[in-house]
Parts: C-alpha cells; structure tokens; sequence
C-alpha cells in the first residue's frame, strides 16, 4: 500500500460515515468546498496550489486487493461497504481556481459535485495536498515579491521538508511561483525541473585542502562549477576560488559561482565580490543560502549586497512562521438544499460559490463571493476542470502555470506587495444573493 | 520512481560530490553524525525519533533501471559515477539512540561510518527522516505530559500534515510517544497502530435531523459509536445524543461518546457532562478535538473540565510552534583523520563520539558528550545498529519503543516535565577527551 495513492490515507471518519451512507442508501448529490477561513499572520493574499494532484488523485483512486483485504479482515466494515468500496470511481464535476490564482479568505478554490460517498472520501487527501502546496507557493511567491527580479531563487528546502512528499511537491509549488528550480533532483525526472546543486562543507573537509577541493570538483563536473568557500574563512575560500579559477581556465573550465552559507552575509558579499573583481573575475556569480526567507533576501537586496542567487531551504519547505492554513472543506449543498454548519464561530456560507474579480488599470481592485450562476461584473475565478470524473483539458505545464502565476502577480494591487501587508487591505465582499441564500438556510436550520 | 523510496529524493550536490569522489578514487571511511545544534525556542528536550525509517531507508537503497536511464539521459554524469550508482549497496555501520530516548542539542542520535560515497549519497533522505519524525515525537510527549494519564491522546492530523508521508508517519512517531492511536486509516495496516473515527459535521448536514444523524450513524456502525454533537448548538446536540442513546440502547447498542469541535470548551465539557449524567448516562465518554495544542491539553485538565479524551492534529502533524529543527548531518572524520567545519558560528565538534547519561534515584541527572571508546560513568546512549549494511537486531515492535520512551519520560527531572521549561535546565557537558580533540582539530586547521 502506497501512501502516495492509497485510498486508506484518509480518516476513518471517512469510511465510518459512508458505511453509514451505504447502509441508509444516501445517494444523492453533495456539494462540498474547500477554502480558508482566515488568511494565517504574516500572509496578504494566498496563491492557489494543488490542484494536479487533487485530480490526478480522483482519476486514480482505486481500493487495490490487498486493501480491500485489510478492510475485509479488520471486522469494522460491513459487506455492503466493502462490496461499494470495491468498484470505487470517482465520477464527480469538479470546479477550480486555476493553480497560481491570488486568492483570499473564504473563497472556494475547489468545489466537488458528486454522489456523497464519493465527494466525502475525497476530503482528508484533497486537504492534505491543497494546505500544503497552497502554503509553499504561497511562501515562495513572498520570496519572489522579495526578489524583484534582482536575483533568482532556488528551492533548498527538501532535507527539512516534512518526508519525501512534502520535499517534492515543495520544487514544484516553488517553481509555479517563480523560482527557477531546486536542488531536489527527483523533481527533474518527475517534474521537469531544473535541477542546481554545488557541494556540501563535507567535500571540503574530506580533502586536506581547500583549494585542490576546488580544482577536483570542478574537473569532475565542468559544466557545474559553483564553489562553497566558507567553510574555514570566507576571504580566504574566495581567495582560493580565485586562485583554483585562474589553474581551471587554463583548462577552459570557468567557474561560474561561489556559494556563501554563513557569517555577515551582507559584509562578505561586498568583500568577496570585491576579491573576485579585483582579480578580473567579474563573471563570477555570488549565491548565498542558509536561513533564507522573504525578509532575509529583501533586506541583502536592500543594503545593496552584490548577490545573484538565493537558495531558501527550510523556511520555505516548512512555510516556518505559518505552517498550516485555517482551511476546510464544507459541506454547502446536498440533494439540492443548502446545507451549513452553526458551530460555534465556525459559520460558513452555504450552496455553490463563485468569486469574480475586478480589475482597474491591470490591478485588481476587489473581489465579491456569490452564488453561481450569479452573473456579476469582473472576471470569475473558478472554472470548470472534470466532469464525470474525467478532466476538461491536458494537465497545464508548470511553465504555462508559471507564467499565469507571474501574471497573477503583476495584477496585486501596490499595498499587498509589501511583506508586512495585512490582508484586510483587499477588499472580499459577500454578494447580495449569498447573503439572502445565508440567511434562508439559517432560518431553516432554527425552525427544524 | 517512488519518491518514498527512489534515492534520486536526495540533493544534486550529493550526485556531484560524488562524481568527484569516484573520479579522483576517494574510497576511505567517513564517518558523519546527525545532531541538533540548538533546541527550538519551547521545547526543553527532544524525543530520537526515525531511526527505524533510516534504516529501512540504507537497507533498500538501489538505483533502479528507470533511475539509472535518467542519469544517463541527463548528461550531468560521468559513465564511471554511472556504473558506481548501478551496483550501489550500503555496506556501511551505523550507531544510534533508541528511537524514543530523550536527548539535547550536541548529542549525536546517529552516527554513520561508511566509505564516503555511501555516506554522504544518504545524507538528505536521512535529515528528511530524522528531523520530521523527531519533532512529531518530541511535540507529541509534550502532550503526553500535559496530559499526565488523565486523557488519552489521538493523532488527528493528517489532512494538515505536509504531504502523505508527513501524516503517516506523524501517526507513528505520536503512538511511540504515548498516543492511544490515529485517525489515519493506513497507519493500521501499515504500522499496527489503533485507529479511531467519529463522524464530520457534514454527516449532521446531510441528513434533515440530528438525531436521527445519530441513530444511523451508530445503527451502521455499532461498535464504533461517537457522536458529534457540536453541529449546531452543543447543548441541544448533547440532548439529542442522550435521545438518540435511549432509542439504541433498547436495540443493545451503547453510545461509547461525544464529540466537542468547538466553542468553550471547558463551559460546554462541563454542561454535557450535566446533561449526560442527568440522563443515567455517567459511561458516555467526552472526546474533544479542535486547534488542541499541549497547552490547550493542560489548561483545560488543570481547570477540571470532565474531559476523557483529546484529538490532537494541526499542531502535532505540523509541530507548528516548532516546525523545524536546527539539525546537520556532519562530517567528523575522514581517511582516520578528525574533520570539522569553522564557518562563523556554526562550528561543532570533530571524531566519533558517545554520550554519557548519569542518574539519580531515578532520574537523569546530567549528561556528558565524548569521544567514542572514552569510558565515563553512567549510560552509553549511542549502540551499534547496523554492520556492514546488515541489522544487528529485528526491528523492535512499537509497542517496546513506545513503552521505552514512557520509561524515558518517567526519568525527566522535575524541571523539564513543565511545558515552559528551557532545555538550558538541563546539565549537558563536553568531555575533557572531546575538548582536546577539538582543540588540536583546530589547530591542524589552522596551521595548514
């Protein structure tokens, strides 16, 4: 059984209630929504990610025989189940924000139309992959805002990332949001990402000099020669890079960088580009990592620190300082009625939903959530992507997708750049109709 | 490719180190050790948590066909690393903590001694492993203590938790740390851990009427009987479980409990408890789930709210407070020969070393880090695990770890069981025998 995609990654609430389903012969169509109920401190807007591997899920999902076994011998589960479990498709309509969409509080990203068992198994892996992905495009668009385009960005994250899934998925989150690839190689075969990667303090320290260090590594992989000079002094390493640059050129070999990964990074950058231009090696890229984040790059950017590149590794695999979204997945219709929870300040709005988007000037000016099929002024967010469990259209490419997240960006207003933006800064209104269709259901639901 | 198993998960820094090591014959014995430099801000220890994955990890570790034609393809790869990564096998030993022994920042959980090659290439699979589960573990026993045996504790994070491998495995590293079991199905068939499941708000929604949501939810799954009784108003659903349980008790079948997923919760704990016990029903247990964190755990208990259990989720799967660890992999010998790394700040401590754990009446008292093979009192906490790739031991049993780690637990000073304390309480010293290997490691540094 393969965590990726067995069906039994989910919750046993899942196949507790559709034993329950199975067993009273509820059949009919549900509605469900995934969206956020309150964008996390520290988050202006969110861009919508997830969504491949939402549907590659439900084109996929299948009960294999060895999990239909365990089901059988675990004693919990009644034929009935079993037996529906068995010939389990997917056969839903699902609507979508397309990946890379800005989008706020209380806006459906997804909205899943199918037979209620079908719809509610979906739930616990379509939150798992959304929340996630969400998070990482989410913190790697703050880089790339960071950024500017002053300098590029690549994913560091996977050794911290949280297991395997998290550190692949975290390339390619990043990679929609505008970084220009990631050091995790699987991302490459399975992705189509491109790949950086230098060498660790290790390779370093593993031979007695540094500079022969350098001269190996680069005679090993010529098209590859970034140099990792702090491992004992950073002057000094440059001053090695220069010395091991001038014996490689003989050999036609250029190095094309040097990496720093502690101390004053402001303060080096500026000695090491200086030793590097003073030895005409003005070609000679400076990259920096270690403990990178939005604030880390704006800042060395600001001062005026002579950096070409950035890795961001951990703060951004783990989203550190929000690492989950208050996010959920509503029920908002079955059998046609709208349906809603009243617990406790946990309201959420009832039926199915769309978002439309206005713009001035080629910036967004405002959102209002309605009703759908509600006809109302800008763009609408959501779009149909399956029907009947089959996809409208081929999967987009990740450069189509970064290029609309590119595009997405350049539409935020001048206020949700900054990285200190609140999100109340946009306006999210709720349309007329949904507050009408909010209220009948919240009457209905006092008098029953 | 499997990203859970395909050793291409792995940085390219890795691939092209050791391209360099196999062209210019690199073969001696490295040895590296897994650390945490520096305790989280509110987490006074951490519980060893990964190993068993790790080892999994080395035993499997194959390129397969697929993974040896990308290599190729990609035209980054000498035919000599190429043929090294056909026939790679790890050969290498390993030593380490327990899984589930409580440790401090410097100490090494894993130590790995192998021909370069092997163990550098596992270098970023390791971290990824080591570092999740450790801080799952180390979150979780801090619930355990908040909940000092007077509730039981189940995992319910998994559709928050980064990714499947993050949930799954979160499952595991909070069973070995005291949790009753998990909401996550496949954490059953694939770990042996306890599953538990209620039911969703969208299951009250769906149906027209609490109660009979109640009754045909337990009607379907008769021994499997918790009841969400927060949909709406808390109080009135506790009035319709109390109905509900009337009607299935005359068709024999009990209401094991309720659940409570939002408001205030000590208020409301406290009124269904009235309502239920009102009723005759004193043997319905309340379950409460909702953002519970340790903190949330311990006020609720300390302020006498009838609660007999907690599901804890977004907070466990993600260690949200602490989302990552400060950990490295290091190289400390090469070719027979102490190594060490003197970038600013991030210095750390050269050879193989042990750490020594002395106790008092129970207790532990203090520990002191050494060079391995240096006698000191008290317990060795590092043991041979693996020789030449092969185990020394099966696998031990969850249930053994997790009674070890109870063990473990129960010889925390009085200090560290409070929820606010700073690891900086407890005594960690280095050895006279390690200082000197320092001290003379620098100075080779330094002279050469």
């Amino acid at each position: 059984m393969n965590p990726l995609t067995s069906p039994l990654l989910t919750d046993l609430y899942q196949l507790t209630m559709l034993q329950a389903y199975v067993e009273g012969d509820m059949k009919d169509k549900a509605v469900f929504e995934f969206f956020v109920r309150a964008l996390p401190e520290g988050r202006a807007f969110l861009i919508a990610c997830g969504l491949e591997s939402c549907l590659k899920f439900f084109e996929d999902m299948r009960f294999s025989d060895a999990e239909i076994g365990y089901l059988k011998q675990s004693g919990r589960f009644s034929p009935a189940l079993i037996s529906y479990l068995s010939d389990f498709r997917f056969t839903g309509d699902v609507y979508a924000m397309p990946e890379g969409t800005v989008f706020f509080a209380d806006e459906p990203l997804i909205r899943v139309e199918a037979p209620i068992c079908e719809a509610q198994l979906v739930e616990t892996r379509l939150i798992n992959l959304m929340q996630f992905e969400t998070l990482i495009a989410s913190k790697a668009a703050r880089c790339i805002l960071a950024a500017d385009g002053r300098a590029s960005l690549i994913d560091f994250g996977l050794r911290r990332a949280h297991g395997a899934e998290a550190g692949l998925l975290a390339a390619r989150a990043s990679y929609i949001a505008g970084f220009i690839g990631t050091a995790t190689v699987l991302a490459e075969p399975v992705f189509g990402i491109p790949i950086f990667g230098t060498m660790a303090h290790s390779f370093i320290e593993a031979h007695n000099d540094e500079q022969d260090a350098f001269v190996d590594f680069c005679l090993a992989n010529p098209n590859n020669t970034t140099l990792l000079i702090d491992t004992y002094d950073t002057a000094g390493g440059a001053r090695k890079a220069v010395a091991a640059a001038k014996i490689l050129a003989k050999k036609g070999i250029p190095v094309q960088r040097v990496r720093l990964d502690s101390g004053d990074l402001l303060a080096l950058s500026k000695e090491v580009r200086r030793i590097l231009d003073s030895e005409g090696f003005q070609a000679i890229q400076i990259f920096v990592s270690g403990n990178m984040d939005e604030f880390g790059i704006r800042d060395l950017l600001a001062q005026g620190a002579p950096i070409d590149g950035f890795g961001v590794g951990t703060k951004l695999d783990t989203s550190s300082d929000a690492p989950y979204l208050e996010c959920a997945y509503k029920l908002t219709e079955y059998a046609g009625q709208a349906r809603m929870k009243k617990s406790s300040g946990k309201v959420s709005f009832p039926g199915r939903k769309q978002v439309f988007r206005k713009y001035r000037k080629g910036r967004m000016t405002g959102d209002t959530i309605t009703i759908a099929g509600d006809l109302l002024a800008g763009m609408p967010l959501l779009e149909p992507v399956m029907v009947g469990g089959k996809r409208l259209a081929p999967a987009r490419t990740l450069t189509e997708i970064a290029d609309y997240t590119r595009e997405q960006l350049s539409t935020l207003p001048e206020e949700l750049r900054d990285l200190t933006a609140k999100s109340s800064a946009y306006p999210v209104k709720i349309s007329p109709a949904l507050e009408r269709l909010k209220n009948e259901t919240e009457a209905m639901l006092t008098n029953s």
